[in-house]
């Protein structure tokens, strides 16, 4: 099988890019290509497998090009970022809605309709929430990052429903711990204020130690995306779209699992400053949601933050 | 105040257009001009505030045309209905999508934030539902009419939380009595039902008679559209869209009601043929909300369903 990855340059698209190379299959099938779209050259990790693709994803014939009646897979996880959606408006409405629905337009066009995986995330709640979000707990984002995911998780349902595509949407908690820089998320913090202490460096911490967050590892999130792909179509019913598992944690108890792994002098790396723009984003997330329906599909997350952290420095050891 | 009303040429429009020109104010602010768009040209009742536009309403330039920085209130009901929208696909996503993201745009472009109310319908709301629908309710459509209308439920919140518009959502319950022939909505025959039969004519109910609807009179959703446009933008807090009040009656007794105000024989016009088409659709509706929130903000329903009709038999005759 063909399978597409858009934000395939990115760092959960080359994550999965390694873990579905040395699966070598997907739902059974062999993976004969994959292709691998992003506005940067996505590295190709010398496998003869994969197509390195570059383009905007909001041009049509880029899409067009990297989707053809083999495809039979497609992992959605270009877009603009939280933060970065907010303080540019028509770049967030550009990638995070107009691609998604010229992907899903591409595909109708080609009319084999493949198995086509959005992800979504905590920011499509908002305003005033149960302490446990809810499967039917309605969607009110408080961000335009939020307003643009629900709605290419409304457009992948219809098309779903009219069989244009065999779609799905899995939601995702916050990513933590990541590797690499700071971005234009609001919720990069979640990462900074461990990642950065591990590395000796200091972090700017912009929300109260109470703020409760909802996170997933990015180990986990790799594993939750392809379960997620590999769903039968019928025990989705009439909803495709999926809340992840994740961990519900405050702040506070992330640093104190930051202490338990990497002792005090790691958290006295943390400056708090609070950040009124980015507690207004935050704050208006979900810091938990009922995860029964996921565990049911057979989607797993993590067991505790500490082991997290521990993963996360296996990891960049590695 | 300039006013715009999309889809006024239409049955509602019409109505709309009437009864501002009657009122001869909104919010406390004389109507100094009043615009009503439609692809065919709207009656102006002889009234030289309404300036009646043609055009597409998909065309930036029409659009452009109809709202300058003096426009102060759009209501916006230009629609493509539930079964045309299920037929015709791109033509719904066309109008009840991308029109109503460009008449936000076109507003945005202004830089003058005006009040816009937007339409919904019961079609937003679908697969498993609770008996009596709550406003945390999640959005879950099963008709690409329903998918489109929660688009655009989105898009104006985000832009009414952005500042570009003063935006707030009524969502409609099924209009009941509706004068006129039978349209393309799948509820066309919550109208043809009891229009038909008043008219000596024979009408087809396609769904079961326990099928439950959610209904409001035409009468109660115009005074519903100038109130929700009324209501102070503090008021609607981080949640814009309101669910109006509606009569929870089953056909059976919609029947009932008929037979009350026009006898059995009015009623013995009634072919009862299930058409499976309507039902699916018809059927994903919720047959109540709760409607505390919208009773809080000042907006009213209807008391029964047998006034109702009288109600209509009343317009008809005037």
């Amino acid at each position: 099988m063909k399978i597409l990855i858009t934000g395939g340059a990115g760092f959960l698209g080359q994550r999965l890019a390694r873990r579905l190379l040395e699966r070598g299959e997907l739902d059974g099938k062999p993976i004969s290509e994959l292709v691998l779209l992003d506005v940067v050259r996505a590295a190709d990790f010398g496998d003869k497998r994969v197509r390195a693709e570059t383009g905007d994803i909001a041009d049509r014939s880029v899409l067009e090009r990297a989707i053809d009646t083999d495809t039979q897979a497609i992992f959605h996880l270009a877009a603009i970022v939280s933060g970065q959606a907010e303080a540019d408006f028509e770049l967030g409405m550009r990638i995070n809605l107009d691609a998604s629905r010229l992907l899903l337009e591409v595909c109708r066009a080609r009319g084999h309709a493949p198995r086509v995986l959005f992800t979504s995330s905590v920011a499509v709640y908002g305003g005033t929430l149960p302490d446990v979000v809810q499967d039917d707990t309605a969607l009110n984002p408080q961000s335009s990052y939020g307003t643009q995911k629900a709605i290419a998780e409304l457009l992948l349902s219809d098309y779903a429903r009219r069989g244009f595509v065999d779609g799905r949407v899995v939601r995702l908690p916050t990513i933590s711990v990541r590797p690499g820089k700071p971005n234009a998320a609001a919720s990069s913090f979640a990462s900074g204020i461990i990642r950065e202490p591990l590395n000796g460096e200091r972090a700017v911490c912009p929300v109260d130690g109470e703020t409760r967050l909802w996170l997933l590892s990015p180990k986990s999130a790799i594993e939750a995306l392809i379960a997620g792909c590999e769903i039968d179509r019928a025990a989705l019913g009439n909803r495709p779209v999926v809340n992840l598992p994740g961990l519900s944690v405050s702040v506070n108890e992330m640093v104190a699992a930051l202490r338990e792994v990497a002792g005090e002098e790691a958290v006295a790396r943390i400056d708090w400053q609070r950040d009124e723009r980015v507690e207004k984003i935050v704050g208006s997330w979900p810091g938990a949601w009922d995860t029964k329906r996921a565990e049911q599909l057979g989607l797993k997350g993590d067991k505790t933050f500490a082991d997290v952290i521990r993963a996360y420095i296996a990891d960049e050891r590695a």
